[in-house]
């Protein structure tokens, strides 16, 4: 399945306005940050970090400190990245131009043998590649060939792809040629290997992309044997023994089935495993793969499509363990499992991958950023009591309002560089097919004998029509669109040129077989009907609760719209929502439902049944939560 | 209200059995465990640490090491303050010969200057009073006096209580004569000199417990300045920061409203204040414990009594937080909370101090412990899903089934000390009013003027009437009778040789005034109906759920009663209970009601309403839960 994210310009509504919010606020906003630039209360210094680097390398000195964590780089990385899909969808050559000084400084701060990494130029060279377990500088590398692919891909410079490509020549010589021992404690390099590999056709990348992922966990002393060799933690303090399954190095990944350990090291690692089968045709790694998608969506996941149960280790704990107010549920391990849903459809084209990437994409990544553009969530709970998220022991990591930058700042660019390159999830071309995953209006324009554009108009996710246009460059388009059949409708109508058709359906897409000329236009009607959802009964958290749906968007109850107590409401299981279009929060349907409010006195426990009042339940899409202010939040209600 | 335990017999059918249990299974086998004799998982060796101390101070050196926690001397010491008890009840010459034993051994363990300590003499004796924050050692001492007084009042054996008071006056030299600063980490040494000072007449002792009091959260640099003086700390690794609120530092006692920190160190504390506020008549301490009384009772409390929310630190955490498969809810805890009700009905005669002194005895202390009395529970959640509970990183401590013992083994003699004193919380004698709290059956004497016995008979807590006859030494008892009205009766009717009587009802106590002869009886009969328990709306974890009470035990579903399945249960709000006496669990009294059970299919999330099904839901009381093997368990249930 192709990358179109070249060939794609997104002309939506909805999603528009994120990508015009990406490029010119939240680019800027984090630009400013990463030169300490913004005011804001957590300094990063990651731009600095390279000044010193470099200046070490050309003084052999440098008087400041490093500051920030062990993977500051990354930031930078994932800045860039998200800097290059910007440019590829709206040039701008002031931006450009920002972009090419940091490379240059990037350049400067690489050493001779291709090494690139400050923390251990400036802060510790005597380590470098002492602790591979834990000390990130195989996961800045992979951000950074990510970049440097993306910057190539969207302006065509090679500048930083030369760069990235001397520090894989630098690796390959090292874990190849050298035959070092051992694979990094969080997988990511992989993934950057396997696009610079793609895009260099440098087919050594891909060698040692394919070496870290068949190696690991299968030495499985790996990581004692480097504590002996040099018991060194960037983290301070001493090396905590090793938790194999916390980077999932406990088994060799092709036996692997559950997903355990840190969720955002799981769905990079199984990203970059799923895209080694699609390369290799490698049929035990796409049944792990299957496995693991299993384990994760039927037992493990969110119904935002979240994952992560545990601030422990920001970590998969056991099946059906889903805890709504202690959640971690980390934007970008929501991020991670839509990659990772992209490189299984790519695998199988079944719309169960698509409608998790959508339900991530809606219900993780956008409530992951304020409406804004300048606050950011790492964590996203599914219900937020002020008063104790954010407060007590066991909730410290559950904010109820979203915080400018974080010191651990993983997440903000990872949204900032998931939304503008949002084409590449939503449409994808396997030979003369078409597959429309999310209904993302925009043009998509197409080479090799389909010449011409195929323009998707999108009324989603509030509207429930997805129509498609062709403009051939000849005649007509002889091509077949496949368009994603998603869950939540029940019933969906497909017309050609106005007429119902029945085309056929396959795993949950519908083909429709052209040629196609100027004139036709496909439509697709979705039932958007609200959707009550009820978890499956080993879910105990949300036994007796259920939460609410429209289309893709889940809906929460906030106490701003609920006389601020959600805590108090019960939804009944048969009444109808009332859906309305209002122009606060950016414009959402707003639902609202009869319900009761239960009132209790001030006792903590009670033998009289509380009393129940007939009330409207207020409720908005999820990723607007935490718009207007602290207030409580809650997704699952209580039903009768 | 006076201390009645020597004076009160238990002959009750209920508690009876666990009499006789803690005489004849738990007293030996702790003894067993304490000895490393009993062949269980986790070695004691706590008396062999007071062999190696004597050793050591008759030899000058041991060649064994310490073994166990910084407070293992406190097993010893609530051991024999339970063995104590038993002997009270039941004079017994080869355990009063064993426990003689143990007192000489632990004499040879003191140093000439009165210190006593194990950990300190055989493993770091330059470590003495280092560390008030996190040895212990005052914890160990205020365990060993309060051992050291039920000894002496049991069998009228002073040897322990010399020792202690040569420790107490070690203790004086060092705070009080020399002013070294300071208050211990752990409360509870305030609560043995109290008693101390009551047994020995040693103003003294008082006066140190005073202090302790008075300055605790007064110089709140105090830790900060020990851990500059000696930075070491007893459990391994660096000494933390200091944590104020964690062990109720952070503000004067007379200033603290909300019962925060270590559940355990805070209703210790919280028992010695109102144990002062009673002595000294000190109404700003009376009010301080007041203010926390309401903190916990109104807000952070379980339905069972228990409290802590929350493993790290074993603490109490926000209002209102109070999630049932993560509880904590200690044992210990549950006791302490026992121990400070007992103050407070005493320093106000209330009924709701008393209401919840059996909530927690029924519903925390007894399912502490397994019904053989060999294994025992340190947590005591409200809901445990096996493949969960005990095993994800966030549930470790929720244990789904009772260990024989643990590294940390405070519960278990704690209970084995509680059950056989159950007399002292039972009874009161305030003048010539005795007050009946609890309603256990036994034999009350009364000297002073009142003589004679009161004989309580009590079918509780299956059957609902209790009985009171007197045996007066004269003709007749000039005394009021003063029975707990509890919360869980909604009609309580008392008759006076067979004449319905109304008596004034005062604070939850019916005065009944004699005087009372040989052929008069008091009957009181409860309204024993099963009761639906609903939360206050703002306790989150509880919303669209319902407990079950009958009299003072609340229930609970076993997988076991319920096709292994107890989270696809719904009950309907309506429903009547049906009540049947069985024999198993120790006879309990097993509730049916008609339910819902859920079904869905294998998927995590789905749009379809679950199919329900009627059901008989089986309950039994929370007490018995966990003895049948590894079953789901949950208390509260959401309704319809």
């Amino acid at each position: 399945m192709k990358d179109v994210l070249k060939r794609f310009t997104v002309k939506d509504d909805f999603m528009g306005k994120y990508e015009t919010l990406i490029q010119e606020v939240v680019i800027p906003f984090q630009e400013k940050i990463l030169h300490d630039q913004a005011g804001v209360a957590e300094k990063s210094h990651a731009i600095s970090n390279f000044e010193l680097a470099a200046e070490k390398i050309e003084t052999g000195k440098c008087d400041q400190p490093f500051y920030g964590m062990v993977f500051q780089d990354s930031d930078v990385a994932k800045w860039l990245e998200a800097a290059a899909y910007s440019l590829g969808m709206h040039p701008d050559s002031e931006l450009e131009k920002r972009c090419d000084e940091i490379i240059d400084l990037i350049g400067r701060a690489q050493w001779e043998d291709g090494y690139l990494n400050t923390y251990f130029t400036v802060k510790a060279p005597e380590h470098r590649w002492d602790n591979l377990e834990w000390a990130h500088e195989l996961y800045c590398a992979g951000h950074m060939m990510e970049a440097a692919v993306a910057f190539y891909e969207m302006t065509g410079k090679k500048k930083l792809m030369e760069i990235m490509s001397r520090m894989g020549e630098h690796m390959y010589e090292r874990f190849i040629v050298n035959e070092a021992p051992g694979y990094p404690g969080h997988p990511e390099v992989e993934l950057g290997l396997l696009r610079l590999a793609d895009a260099t056709g440098n087919e050594r990348f891909k060698a040692l992309a394919e070496h870290f992922i068949n190696v690991r966990g299968v030495d499985l002393e790996f990581y004692n044997w480097e504590h002996k060799n040099a018991d060194w933690f960037p983290f301070g303090g001493t090396r905590p023994n090793s938790n194999m399954a916390y980077s999932q190095a406990h088994l060799p990944v092709r036996e692997q089935t559950d997903a355990v350990g840190h969720s955002v090291r799981a769905v990079y690692l199984y990203t970059a495993m799923a895209d080694m089968a699609l390369k290799n045709k490698d049929e035990a790694l796409k049944k792990a793969c299957e496995n693991l998608w299993e384990s994760i969506t039927q037992r493990r996941m969110y119904v935002t499509g979240s994952i992560g149960s545990a601030y422990e280790g920001e970590a998969f704990t056991e099946d059906y363990h889903l805890p709504n107010d202690t959640a971690y549920a980390e934007t970008c391990a929501g991020i991670g499992l839509i990659f990772f849903a992209r490189r299984m459809v790519e695998l199988s084209a079944k719309s169960t991958y698509a409608d998790v990437m959508e339900k991530a994409l809606y219900n993780t990544v956008l409530p992951g950023m304020q409406l804004d553009g300048t606050r950011f969530f790492y964590v996203n709970p599914l219900e937020v009591i002020p008063g104790v998220s954010g407060k007590a022991k066991t909730h410290k990591h559950a904010l109820p309002e979203r915080p400018n930058w974080f010191a651990c700042a993983c997440c903000p660019p990872n949204v900032a560089r998931l939304l503008p390159s949002i084409g590449r999830y939503a449409l994808g071309i396997v030979e003369d097919t078409v597959y429309s995953h999310l209904f993302i209006g925009g043009e998509l324009k197409l080479e090799e004998g389909m010449g011409g554009k195929v323009i998707v108009t999108s009324e989603l996710p509030y509207d429930n029509k997805v129509s498609y246009h062709f403009e051939p460059t000849d005649a007509e388009m002889v091509m077949t669109l496949a368009v994603r059949m998603p869950y939540w409708s029940e019933k969906t109508g497909i017309r050609l040129n106005g007429k119902d058709i029945s085309p056929k359906i396959s795993e949950g897409y519908a083909y429709i077989s052209g040629p196609f000329s100027k004139e036709d236009v496909i439509d697709v009607t979705f039932d958007m009907s609200v959707k009550k959802v009820y978890a499956n009964q080993q879910l105990f958290a949300d036994n007796g609760r259920l939460a609410v749906q429209r289309g893709p968007l889940v809906y929460c109850a906030e106490g701003r719209d609920n006389d601020d107590d959600v805590l108090s409401l019960v939804i009944e299981k048969d009444a109808i929502f009332n859906e309305s279009f209002v122009h606060e929060l950016g414009g959402v349907v707003r639902l609202t439902v009869d319900g009761l409010r239960r009132s209790s006195d001030t006792s903590l426990y009670s033998f009289d049944q509380p009393e129940s009042e007939k009330v409207k339940i207020s409720l908005v899409p999820y990723y607007t939560w935490g718009n207007r202010g602290l207030n409580q939040m809650r997704v699952w209600l209580p039903y009768v």
